[in-house]
């Protein structure tokens, strides 16, 4: 026999079980999206080159995976690369379908991205990602639906979250008044991993990043505010007084933490605290950011976006504000199965598979089906009268609840033995009482 | 402004609109199929080169995609491909995994595919198919069950079709009694054109490809049979009397026949038909071959498969039978779109959006907004108090049914004024009456 088949290192199959709960995760997102009046969109998983280069930063070029046609010469084919998050692409759409579109332009959008990183334990080369964004208006109202949309994902999911938010124009405030304002990127860089490295070490790295020593004594208080939202959000201000940049950070959060005590419920499950270590890498947020962690699990961040002011700007459309956060499927995945979350069995899942042993009840049992499947009800029948050992077995390997096996009485009776596989029970049923019991 | 930005040729930008009827779509025949117990599976959009190439033939192959890591030597790459269709990745699923699995295997999968074909009218680079498979029994009971799939599907869209049937082992047979066995594959490309060039055109083409006079004169009365699918069953029983193979062709047939008229319902919107010139060029073939078409509609096949003994056997797992069809989701969006026969709305869409004049009225809104979507219901605030004529406009473009006004007066009073968008009507409604009104 030839060499078993293979598939690309950092690619996965999904077999039915696993589908099954990837369809319970994205369904219940999608759910949640519409619910807050989202529309979902899609984009080609191929991008123009000139779309994706330069966008991710010198690192994110090198992991675009490209694109050739086997049977055309390198000359004729324009450069295609696949999609590397859903952002860009999302971008590209509403500069490429502006006048089509009405603003403020709510969107969503599930698909698979493509990044040629190391493949490792819990990073994979092929990955869904689930982003939801507002795009064509400031309304802060937007970051509230935001977080009731974390709130209400995660409430179904039952999976306890902290919400982590900050505001990059506090960032940009500490950087002013610290007297390094050319340093934003970098404190904003070295302080994201505050969480990974600890304090000592982000320290050694802004001094790496060239802040001088004076500007790390006056960081320090900052980097270590303590309290509730709203003490931490007044000792801010009281620091950021003389940044206009700074405070209009300010004034954003408390507007935002205003709207969200209003129309969210904190509680055990689900927490809202304001982190001003959180920075998160990506260069064109410019307002609110957002990330959230799951508190029963060590998984890093499962949710995270923020505002930007100029996305369409790099293709030709400046001055749009959106705001918009992505749902990492994978890891949620992971953290519903750590913590034994997923529902046991879904709508999805076959009701019935009828059992027989011989070409007549075979027939018999078509008709069965037919009229279950009238009824809605999924349903298998063997399609060959095999032995009973197999045909139950595959009803086990494929959870299925109830068995329907057919004989010669109960062809003769019009019935057929009904087995629950759980219990173990069985009993003749007709079609009614069929019907009655597995529905 | 820069050029405005553009998507590689032969791919597509999905919208709102266009989203809600392609999944109605999906979502139409992905509920036939778990009704009929198949289970999903998913497979990375790339496959190693070397499980796709020399799989389709050698126009095929030049119809691939090859991928690259922009940061990888081409030494260190293992060459990568996008999959071409659902079918050669399930024969690979099936052998990588067959230990996991239990068989009959009864596996759908709905993605997408993608081919470097010249791009035009109808014809994409990226293109989703919607597989379904039974593999691991050669019970015609899978027949039967696809035969369903595609009543079903197509009664639940409205469509009306004829389902043709035919089987590679009578095409065999004809090879074998006209004298030209080792012309099978040329007979069956060459007849398989009969509906688009006509049978002048074929005979020359037959011709061609080196079939003898005597062999073609001898074809001729097969390829005019007509009359009922029994009354040419028996012309081609007849004829093909001396060629095994043929025979157990025939046989085949009748068995899916008797057990269609069985468990299917013909009518003017289903009708069931033996056709010797279909052929299907796909050469893994070997059991019944299906294709369905569009009665109203110009469209060419929409469905189509067949049964395979070896798929398999191409990744080093013998003989395991199985059958399969493909539902082509593009043809049935235009024969949908071309017969008028999409549904108006569908569940997802937004059935309310909230209309404010003021931040006053704006938090009111939100409001009442958190208390409808705790009952489920798809809604909008539009997220600042912007010129009404906008407001309106938004509601309009995005097809919302209802829009809920609030001014000082409704707030006063405790309601909003709820304005039906199609009629124009328009009262005050307490919170009560709005849920009674648009749920």
């Amino acid at each position: 026999m030839a060499q078993k088949p293979s598939i690309p290192k950092g690619t996965r199959d999904f077999g039915p079980s696993e589908m099954a709960r990837r369809n319970y995760i994205f369904s219940t997102i999608r759910s949640v999206f519409r619910l807050f009046g989202f529309r979902q969109i899609e984009t080609p998983a191929m991008e123009q080159m000139a779309s994706l280069m330069g966008k991710y930063g010198e690192e994110g070029d090198k992991l675009l995976f490209r694109i050739q046609n086997s049977g055309e010469k390198a000359a004729e084919a324009p450069e295609k690369g696949l999609r590397y998050d859903l952002t860009v692409p999302f971008a590209r759409y509403v500069v490429q379908h502006r006048e089509e579109l009405q603003f403020p332009f709510r969107r969503y959008q599930i698909q698979p991205v493509w990044r040629a990183d190391r493949p490792q334990k819990g990073r994979y080369r092929e990955f869904y990602q689930c982003d939801v964004d507002i795009i064509g208006t400031d309304s802060l109202v937007s970051e509230l639906e935001l977080v009731q949309i974390v709130e209400e994902v995660y409430r179904r999911f039952g999976i306890r979250v902290s919400l982590h938010i900050n505001n990059r124009k506090i960032l940009a405030g500490i950087a002013e008044v610290i007297g390094a304002p050319d340093k934003m990127t970098d404190i904003t860089v070295a302080i994201d991993k505050m969480d990974k490295i600890g304090a000592e070490k982000v320290n050694d790295e802004l001094l790496e990043r060239g802040l001088s020593r004076e500007a790390m004594d006056r960081l320090q208080p900052i980097l270590r505010l303590s309290g509730t939202n709203t003490e931490k959000l007044d000792a801010i201000a009281a620091l950021l007084a003389g940044s206009e940049t700074g405070m209009r950070g300010v004034e954003e959060l408390r507007e935002v933490f205003r709207l969200c005590a209003g129309h969210t419920q904190e509680s055990d499950a689900f927490r809202i605290e304001l982190d001003l270590t959180l920075a998160r890498g990506l260069n064109y947020y410019t307002g609110a950011i957002f990330e959230v962690k799951a508190l029963d699990a060590a998984m890093g961040s499962i949710t995270g976006g923020g505002r930007y002011d100029n996305l369409t700007g790099i293709f030709g459309l400046p001055g749009v504000s959106g705001v918009g956060i992505s749902f990492g499927a994978d890891r949620i995945y992971d953290v519903l199965s750590d913590l034994g979350l997923f529902p046991e069995a879904t709508a999805d899942s076959t009701r019935l598979l009828f059992v027989t042993f011989g070409q007549e009840e075979l027939r018999y049992a078509l008709g069965w089906a037919d009229m279950l499947r009238a009824k809605g009800i999924n349903t298998e029948v063997y399609p060959e009268p095999a032995k009973m050992k197999k045909q139950m077995g595959y009803a086990d390997a494929n959870s299925i609840p109830f068995v329907a096996v057919v004989g010669g009485d109960e062809m003769q009776a019009n019935t057929v033995m009904l087995k629950n596989m759980q219990t173990g029970e069985q009993h003749p049923v007709t079609q009614q009482q069929l019907i009655d019991t597995i529905s």
